[in-house]
């Protein structure tokens, strides 16, 4: 992951906007913005930083070797029902899958170099002990691959991109990695209905890239897209970023196609928005992590790309004000809105220091957001966003802000709310929620959260305290907060403070403890804090019917 | 159903509009269009008339009594492991449900009236021999009347409100009808988040209604709404008018409360939109027609509702520049297109002469489509579809069309769309096939079954044939064809023609039998076409884990 040991580059140029400037020039707040971050050049090599790293588990290891997940978690016990890895396993899968490279075969051979980007997530934080790494070529291959595997009892973890926050796409103990890199071919794209048919191993941004061609957007966009895979995506069911506009992947995803433990293909790859043929099955692999077969394929709705985007940043005085704003906003903007991005004061502040520049407006505010729209006719757009600006200002929402001019100012405001999660790991380590929570009191947590550790003496300004601050921001228009405590070094009492304390908060406000990175092993046991026994009971049942031998993605999840 | 006997007003006024007026004068397309329908009288104490009807057997009865399910479908058996209803049963569910009217006794008294409502659809297609009807006011007595029905192995059938096209919601024995018409509360609705929490028994006109004051819409649209139910609509997972630009249900509905078939409640009544903790076990609940279990309240998010409506009609020569005109609305209107209605120029053409009025535009067009804008200013969602018909005025992918200038044209346009079912059943009966169809090919199907119709004689202007006409029409947006064929008498050859014809086409095309209007009674034998014989396992997998006595709506589905 990209630490805080790059080069940073000033603020190049800043155009100064009052607040009185937006008040009272009603038609004029255009001020330009422009400032120029470089990306941290340590991050060139590693998949790009996902919108906000999840997890709770400790801190990120500045050492040059990643600690075993059996070391950091010594609880978990292998599975002594699985088989272990024999010569005669990996001479099958060399046969079937035929090139050399598809398969990493650390047994027979010394491979542990090769076998490492495999066994260990991008933050650091959890590494496996696999010795095998397949890379299939075909769903057929897939199949072949899983039913030995189920035969002989042999674990498996499936893996694409590997940019998971909650390490659920690594290996525990020996488990067999199955790598979708190789299946990453674009099948079909059909321009009037707009369904696109891919492989599970196609890059997010590849597919995005060749929907742009044609006019298309993915309707999913996350900071990891250089790197994760659309079939990754899927399987951990990926918010991101255009939810708010274009809805979930439950909603988008029309089709999949998946292989079984057992081998059986379940080819459910329809290009149809409407389909009432029974039970949609498809929709428990959206979200399944991969603990009930491997998504191989997929055929999704994307829509139109828009041809306009304006971009805002403004603050304001409070979380009350913030509500109004977004109102107001999905009120006035509503078909054009398609990001309503939340920051707080504390967030923008670290971030100004770090990155050793002005935020884009003067003064300090409580709360920062940024609103993006997206249409088909930029001077339409450009007027509904002047007209909501003219509203809040004279409302007194909001104190202060700027419009983008361009797309390179468009990409400056954006990396005010970007840049957040890489700015709070410049202390050494960051503790990590990613929660839903009912939007009325999504702030509250972040305060009462502040509060705690300040009355355990553990948040100061000088290295005597661990803590740096309690930060929240996230995706308002969804109810989704990202609550961030940068810390200087592990102290046991932040977290003996931090949890079950936050797992608690959540579960008393009906809201979830994983909004969108989902599971893995990080927050496998807290899962009773966001859903009933009930529940869980029935979930055990779906495992159950599809993976009997448990060979799919063990110690993970539910 | 609204027959064809009604009176109907002829058009009362109606301004011309050539094309040539359309082509040349390149800003002034806005002809008034006047023509006004009034509603077919006998429709008024019934359900309002779907947006299609469905069902492919046999043709509507205009006889006083409607047939029973068990004389139209002789090779359903009951199942023998099914209870025979007791009066000790009636007793255990009056006591539990304590009002007189909240159980209706066939058994013990003589109320066979009261019970012909719950027992037969509104098409008149299917009738069962229910003789008890209970309408549980909570969840909890949902659950206790299940718990007893299933340790009783008591069949039972839920019904929301009835308006199914695929005799789903009636039983076809004895099954308990387990109406939800008095679960209709509407529990909470949060403006900021725009998520309506509800009972299961809302009727879905009530809901938008409701909404309608907060400035929000419920994501889906109807012909039924003013009858339906909203658990019903989830149950079944209804498309509808409003698909196009909101969704499908797999994504607006947020939590589902639920109760299995051995009384668990499963409380998955999330508010949230990201909630990534483990398997999303409410999709299968969402079309899963009241198999494994009953939905009694959900949770949805709804969109803010538009300010601007705006509705243009045209005529197109062929199938070819309707999918241009289709790929056109979606690159100029994007965000603003809210549906785009196929309808073939036969359609138009009967509902002429049964409404005995002239269409909107003139001349005779093989194809006529309907585009709805919905957006947040008028003046921009007018310029941008008044662009667009240039645009396609000018490229001669659309030949005539006219724009509706207030609310009374818009309905009157729309009634161009809206009035085509009821039109169709004028001659007698209809045979209606509701499908998904890949876009490219959506119109073949009726090209192709209208020769075949018409090859083997049946189809012709006199009383001589039994066949009408071959129409289509649709939501073009969604690639959902409504095949219809009307019909002056049932004749056993028709019905030979077309099946099993039709489905096998669609099976080619990976297409779906049915797109929106599920499977029920009328098309469970036919699920092989859509379906493979893998899916049909595995799913069949999920109805035996949630029912193991198959208590829940038996004899259709899968």
């Amino acid at each position: 992951m990209a630490s805080s040991s790059g080069v940073i580059a000033p603020i190049l140029r800043r155009t100064r906007c009052s607040s009185s400037l937006y008040k009272r020039a009603s038609r004029s707040f255009q001020p330009a913005v422009q400032i120029r971050w470089t990306a941290n050049t340590s991050a060139t090599t590693e998949p790009r930083q996902p919108d906000s790293a999840g997890g709770v588990k400790g801190l990120k290891s500045s050492a040059k070797t990643i600690k075993y997940t059996t070391d950091s978690y010594p609880e978990i016990k292998r599975d002594s029902s699985f088989g272990g890895l024999k010569d005669e396993h990996v001479k099958y899968f060399k046969e079937l899958l035929g090139a050399e490279s598809a398969v990493i075969d650390g047994l027979s051979q010394d491979a542990t170099e090769d076998l490492e980007p495999f066994n260990s997530d991008w933050m650091r934080k959890y590494r496996g002990h696999a010795k095998v790494v397949l890379k299939p070529k075909s769903t057929e291959q897939v199949s072949k691959i899983l039913k030995y595997c189920n035969d002989n009892r042999l674990a498996v973890v499936p893996q694409g991109g590997n940019t998971g926050l909650v390490g659920g796409s690594v290996p525990v103990f020996d488990e067999i990695v199955i790598n979708l890199q190789r299946m990453n071919n674009i099948r079909s794209f059909d321009e009037v209905s707009g369904v696109l048919v891919a492989d599970a191993g196609v890059i997010l941004e590849v597919a995005d890239n060749f929907l742009a061609e044609k006019n298309h957007i993915f309707p999913l966009d996350l900071g990891a897209k250089g790197s994760c895979q659309i079939g990754g995506n899927v399987a951990t069911n990926a918010g991101g970023l255009r939810l708010l506009r274009y809805g979930s992947l439950h909603g988008n995803v029309l089709g999949i196609e998946a292989v079984l433990p057992d081998g059986t293909v379940m080819n459910d790859l329809s290009k149809l928005r409407k389909n009432n043929t029974g039970y949609d099955l498809k929709q428990l692999f959206i979200g399944g992590e991969g603990t009930i077969g491997i998504i191989t394929g997929i055929s999704i709705f994307c829509p139109q790309r828009s041809q306009a985007q304006n971009v805002a940043y403004f603050g304001l005085e409070s979380f009350e004000k913030v509500q109004q704003a977004f109102v107001e906003a999905k009120n006035q903007l509503s078909e054009i809105l398609s990001a309503f991005e939340l920051m707080d004061g504390r967030s923008q502040r670290l971030l100004s220091i770090v990155k050793e520049s002005k935020l884009p407006i003067e003064g300090e505010h409580p709360f920062y957001c940024l609103i993006e729209t997206s249409g088909s006719n930029t001077d339409h757009d450009g007027e509904k966003l002047e007209k909501f600006l003219e509203y809040v200002m004279e409302q007194e929402i909001v104190s202060d802000g700027v419009l983008a001019q361009d797309k390179t100012q468009i990409n400056e405001l954006w990396a005010c709310r970007e840049g957040v999660p890489e700015t709070l790991s410049h202390w050494g380590g960051v503790y990590k929620y990613d929660l839903s929570i009912p939007i009325k009191e999504l702030y509250t947590l972040v305060d009462d959260t502040r509060e705690k550790l300040t009355k355990a003496g553990l948040v100061g300004d000088d290295d005597s305290y661990p803590v740096v601050d309690v930060v929240g921001y996230g995706h308002m228009g969804d109810s989704n907060l990202h609550l961030n405590i940068p810390t200087r070094r592990f102290d046991k009492a932040v977290e003996k403070e931090l949890e079950p304390f936050v797992y608690e908060w959540v579960a008393k406000r009906n809201g979830s403890i994983s909004a969108e990175h989902g599971l893995g092993i990080a927050k496998k046991d807290f899962i009773g804090y966001s859903r009933t026994e009930t529940m869980i009971k029935l979930m055990k049942q779906i495992k159950d019917l599809y993976d009997p031998n448990g060979i799919m993605n063990p110690y993970k999840y539910i």
